[in-house]
C-alpha cells in the first residue's frame, strides 16, 4: 500500500501521509531519489516556459525557440553551429556517424563528470595528441555544465580543443527532453541530414527548447547547489566512520558521490536504503525511501540534482546512518 | 515590411494591422498555411496538459503519462503493446529494422492518407497476399486517424491485418512532437532496444505524451472539421471552372486536396498565392498569404489541419479566385 | 549409381558417410537444403572470378570491378545510378532513411517473390496511386530477378514505376555477399553518405562484385532451372494426394513452394524430413536429410536455388513420400 | 633493370607505359601509393584462401570459416566472443550503440596508431579512471596489430583493460573487406542483433573471413616490414635537411610518417609528388607517381602497407628529393 501511495505522490519531495493503523500511521514517507540526475522533473518556471513557448515547424527551420536555443548554445560553447536533438545518445551517435566519413578518427571523451578528463591535464593533453596526428575529438558533454561550474571555467574554454561536442539538457539542467550537438557549419549540415534519417527531426520542438533555455539560465546557481549538497553528504558519510561504507570527499568534484561498499553486496545495501520500517520511524522520526543504483561490484553511486534539496540530503544521511547501525547490530 | 510584420504575427491566424500610410495601411494580413498538417501549433488545452503532466523517467519505465498514452493507444489500435518515440520516421525506421531480423519480409503501407490503401480493397487484399506467403506488413500510420474518421471505422479494424503499425501525433492530431510504434509484445521489446540504440529514449517524455493524449481525445471532432473544410475548398475551386486549376472533389477523401495545375509551373502559382498586393486589397478587401508547396510537376497539394478554420478556408478560396483572375487578365 | 550421385553431389551437396554398424554403414547421406536461397555457396566460376578480380579502394571510388557492377546493374534496372552495399537489408534501410527526408512518403514493395506484386496488376496499380499523390515507391528487389525471369520481362520494366530499388546478389543469384540500391543520381549521392555512416563502405569490394557479376551473367538460365525444379516438386507432391500435405502448383510462380500442412505441426514435419533412418534406407535405398523451415502455423516453405539440382529435387520428393507413408502407418 | 622492376611491380604496382614522343616514351611509371593502408590489394595467398574457403550461411551461424576467424580473434584479443562485420566503422558504431544502453558511459580510444594511447601510460591510465567511475572503454582497434607489433606486446595485453574492442582487417592486415567487434558474451549477443538491424549480417562471409585469417597469420612479419620501411623513409627525409619538409624519426612508431610542410601548402606538395615530368626522368632515370594526402594545414601523412616494398620506399625518397630540389631552384 505504501508503494501505491508512493506512486501517487506529488513532485519534488513526494511526501504523503500513510493513512493506516499501526506505527507508520500519519508518518510522512520522504522519497529521495539519488539514482541519477536524469530523474529530475520540470519545475514551475520550466513548465510555464513550455506552455508559453512560441513555436513553428522546426523541420522547415521555422521554430523560433529552437533557433534561439541553438544560437544561445553555440555562443556558450564557442562553436559555429548547434543542432537540437531528442537525446544526448543521438547527439553522440550522430557525431560518431559524421566523423567516420572523414579522414582521421576520433576520441569520445568525458560523458561522466570527471574533472580529470576536463581539466588542462585532460582535454589539453588529448588536444596535443590530436592535433599532432590529425585525430578528431568529440566531447561527450552529458555533464559538461557540471564540469564548467566546478572548474569555474566558461564551457567554451573546455570545448575549445574539440572538433565537436554534445550537451544534454535532461540531466543536471533539469529539462524533460533534449540535447544538442555542436561543431563547424559543415559538420552541423551533415548532422542535420543524419538527424532526419535517424528519426530525430521533431516538429514544434520549441516546447522542449523553451525548457532547455530555462535550464541554461539558472544552471550555475542550481549546479553549484547540487555540488555543495554532494560535498555535504560525502563529509557526513565519512564522519560516520563505518567499515562498510567509505567515501573520499576530496574525490567528490561535482554532483556524484561514489561510495565504496565492503562486507555486503551493493544491491543489498540499496535494498535496505530503500525499505522503510517501524524501527526507522521509532529511531529517527522519519520514513525515508532512499533510491540508489549499485555502480560496480564494490560501489554505489549517488547523484545530486534539482529535485534533491539540502533537507533531502540531511534525510539521506540519517537514513544511511540508520541502516549502518542496523547492519552492526543486526 | 509586410514580411517583418508577418514574422511577428501571433499564432493561429496570425492577424495583424499594418500600420503605415498608403493603401495597405490598417488592412489585416491573414496567413493561411496549407503546406502540411505538420505545421500545427499546440493550442491552449494541449499546452495546459503539458504544463500539468505528471512525469517520471521513461527510460526507467516510470513516466505515468507515457504509460497512459501507450496503453490508450494499444487499445485504440488493437495491438498488444505500443512504444512512444520522438517521430513517425523513427517509428517506421525501428519497424523496418525489427522486421528485417525475421524470416519473410514486409510491406510498408499507407503513409499518405489514401483511403484506397486503407479500405477493404486495400489492406485486406494485402492481407490475403501477406498471410498466404508469410509476409509481414507494417502500416505507416502517419495519417491513420484521418483514414479511420473518413471511413467511420475503428482504427483497430484498419490495423487488424498488419503485424506492426506507427501512429503520428504531430500531424492531424496537432501535438508538437511524438509518435508511437505498435505491435506484439516481443516486437515492442526489440523496438525498445532499438529506440535506445538510435537515441530515441527520452526521459520525462510525459510532457509530450500529455499533448498527444489531448490530440487523441478530440481527434474525431477536429479531423471531421478538417475533412469538411477540405471538401468545401475543393467544391469551391471546382466552381471557379478555371482551365489553370482543376480538382476532383470526389477524390478528396480526407484532409488533402491535390490541385492540378496547367499552363504555369506550380512553383509560380505558389509564389502568387503567397504574395499580397494593393490590388488584392482593393478587389477583395483582404490581404491573404496562402502558403502551399508544389507537389508534382503538375500539381499543388493543400492540407487542412487544426490551425485552418472554416473562415480561413473561405479566405483561401477568395485568394485563389483573385490569383486566377489576375492570370487571365495579366 | 549411388557413387555417381555422391560424386556429383560434391561440393554442392555436403556428402558424408555414416560410419556406424548396421544398415546405414557406408550409405551416403544426401543433404538437400530447401530452407532458403540464401544458403547457396559460390561455385567454381564465381570463386575464380573472385580470385582474379581487379580491385581498388572503393571508398575512394577506385575499384573497377565495383564500378563495372554498378554500371551493369544500372543499365539492367533502368536507373541512373546504383551503389554496392553489404546486404539487401542495408539497401532497404538506406532507402527508407533517404526517402524520409523528402516530402511525401514511400511504399516498400515486394521482397518475397510474388508475381502478384510485380505484375501489371501490382506495381502499375501502385504507380497510379503513387503518381497521383506524390508517394515515393521503393521496390525491395530481394528476388527481383526471379520475378523478371518468371514474367519473361526485363527487370527495368518492373522497376520503371518505382523511385528506388534494391537488388540482392546473395539469394537466387548465388553470390556469397552483396546487394545494391539503385535510383536517381541525387538519391544515390545521399545513399553513399548513409552507407558510410552506417558502416557499409567496404574497401576492396571488387572481390565481392566479381562474384555478383558472375551471378548476373547466368541468372536467366539458373533461375529458370530453379523455377522448373520447384514446379516439378509441386506437381510431384500433388500427385501424392496426401491429406497431410497439399500444394497448389498453379500458385508456384517462381522458386518457392508453400506446402499446406494439416494434422501435425509444421515443426514436427520438418523434424521428420530432416531425420535419416535404417527404414528409409531399406525402403528407398537412400538416406536424405531434407532441410526446411516451418513458415506459418499451417505451412512449410521450400525454396529452390543453385545448389539444388533436378536430381536433388527427385530425392526430396521421395523423402517426402516416405515420411507421408510413415505418418499413415505409424 | 627498369624492366625487371616493371615486372616485379605487377600486380602490386600499377605500371603503365607513357606512350608519347620525347623522353618519357617507353619509360615505366611507378605508382607508389602512401595515401592510406586501406588501399592494399589482396595478394596471391589471400586470393587462394578466398577461392578455397569452406563457407555456409553465417546468418544461421553455419559458416565454418567465419566461426574459425571469430574464435581465433577472440583468443588473440583475450575476449569472450567476437563478431565479424563488414567494416571497422560498423564495429565502432555497434559498440557505441550497445554501450549507450548501459549505465555509465564510454571512451572511444585509439583508432590511429599512437603508441601513446596504447602504452601503459595510456590505456592503463584510462583504465584507472574508468574503473574508478564505472566508465566503459571501447578500444577502436583500426590499427591495433600495428601497435602490438611495435610494442612487442600481445594484443590481449593492450585490450585487457577495455570493455570492448574492434579489429580492422582491411588496413595493415591487407584483407579486402572486414572487421570484427569483441567483448563479453552478452555484449556480442546485443551486437549480433544490431548487426542484423543495420544491414551488416552477411551470408557466405567465409570468403572474406578466409582472407582475414591469412592477414592475421603473417601480420607480425608484414607489419614489422612496414614499420622498418616507414623508419627508413623518415631517416632518409631527415637527411635531406630541407627547410620545407621535416620529420622527427623518433616519432615514427609504426607505419605512419607525419611530414611537416613549411613554405607551401600541403596540397601543392602532394600535387608535385604525384606529377611526372621529362625533367624527373632525365635527372633520376625514373617516373614515379607518389600518392599522398594532406593531413593538417601544415602536414602530409605517409602510410606504409603491404603493397609498398623497400624498393618502393627508395623510389618515394628519390622523388621527394627531386621535388625538393625543384622547389629550391624553381
Amino acid at each position: 500500500m505504501l508503494r501505491r501511495l508512493a506512486r501517487a505522490a506529488t513532485p519534488r519531495q513526494r511526501v504523503f501521509w500513510a493513512r493506516r493503523s499501526g506505527s507508520l500511521a500519519e508518518i510522512p514517507t520522504y522519497v529521495v531519489d539519488l539514482r541519477s540526475d536524469t530523474v529530475t522533473k520540470p519545475g514551475p518556471a520550466m513548465r510555464r516556459a513550455m506552455a508559453e513557448a512560441v513555436v513553428g515547424d522546426d523541420d522547415y527551420g521555422e521554430d523560433p525557440t529552437v533557433r534561439d536555443l541553438q544560437a544561445t548554445a553555440a555562443e556558450l560553447l564557442g562553436v559555429e553551429r548547434t543542432l537540437f536533438v531528442p537525446t544526448n545518445t543521438m547527439a553522440n551517435l550522430i557525431s560518431v556517424m559524421c566523423h567516420c566519413r572523414r579522414r582521421g578518427s576520433q576520441l569520445l571523451l568525458g560523458r561522466e563528470c570527471h574533472l580529470h578528463v576536463y581539466e588542462q591535464g585532460g582535454v589539453a593533453q588529448v588536444h596535443l595528441l590530436a592535433r599532432r596526428y590529425g585525430v578528431r575529438v568529440h566531447l561527450d558533454g552529458a555533464r559538461l555544465m557540471n564540469a564548467a561550474v566546478a572548474l569555474g571555467m566558461p564551457p567554451a574554454r573546455i570545448v575549445e580543443h574539440c572538433d565537436s561536442v554534445s550537451l544534454c539538457f535532461s540531466k543536471g539542467l533539469g529539462a524533460p527532453v533534449g540535447a544538442l550537438v555542436g561543431g563547424p557549419k559543415d559538420f552541423i549540415e551533415e548532422a542535420w541530414r543524419l538527424r532526419k534519417a535517424l528519426g530525430g527531426g521533431m516538429r514544434q520542438a520549441g516546447v522542449l527548447a523553451a525548457a532547455a533555455l530555462v535550464g541554461l539560465a539558472d544552471a550555475e546557481e542550481m549546479l553549484q547547489r547540487d555540488h555543495q549538497n554532494a560535498q555535504r553528504f560525502a563529509r557526513g558519510l565519512q564522519e560516520l566512520a563505518s567499515p562498510v561504507c567509505s567515501v573520499d570527499p576530496t574525490a567528490v568534484e561535482t554532483n556524484m558521490v561514489m561510495v565504496r561498499v565492503d562486507g555486503l553486496p551493493p544491491e543489498e545495501l540499496c535494498r535496505r536504503l530503500q525499505a522503510v520500517s517501524a524501527d526507522e520511524v521509532a529511531q529517527t522520526g522519519h520514513a525515508v525511501r532512499l533510491l540508489l543504483f549499485p555502480w560496480t561490484e564494490h560501489s554505489v553511486r549517488a547523484v545530486w540534482h534539482r529535485d534533491v534539496s539540502a533537507q533531502d540530503t540531511e534525510l539521506a544521511l540519517r537514513k544511511w546512518a540508520f541502516v549502518l547501525r542496523t547492519l552492526r547490530t543486526g
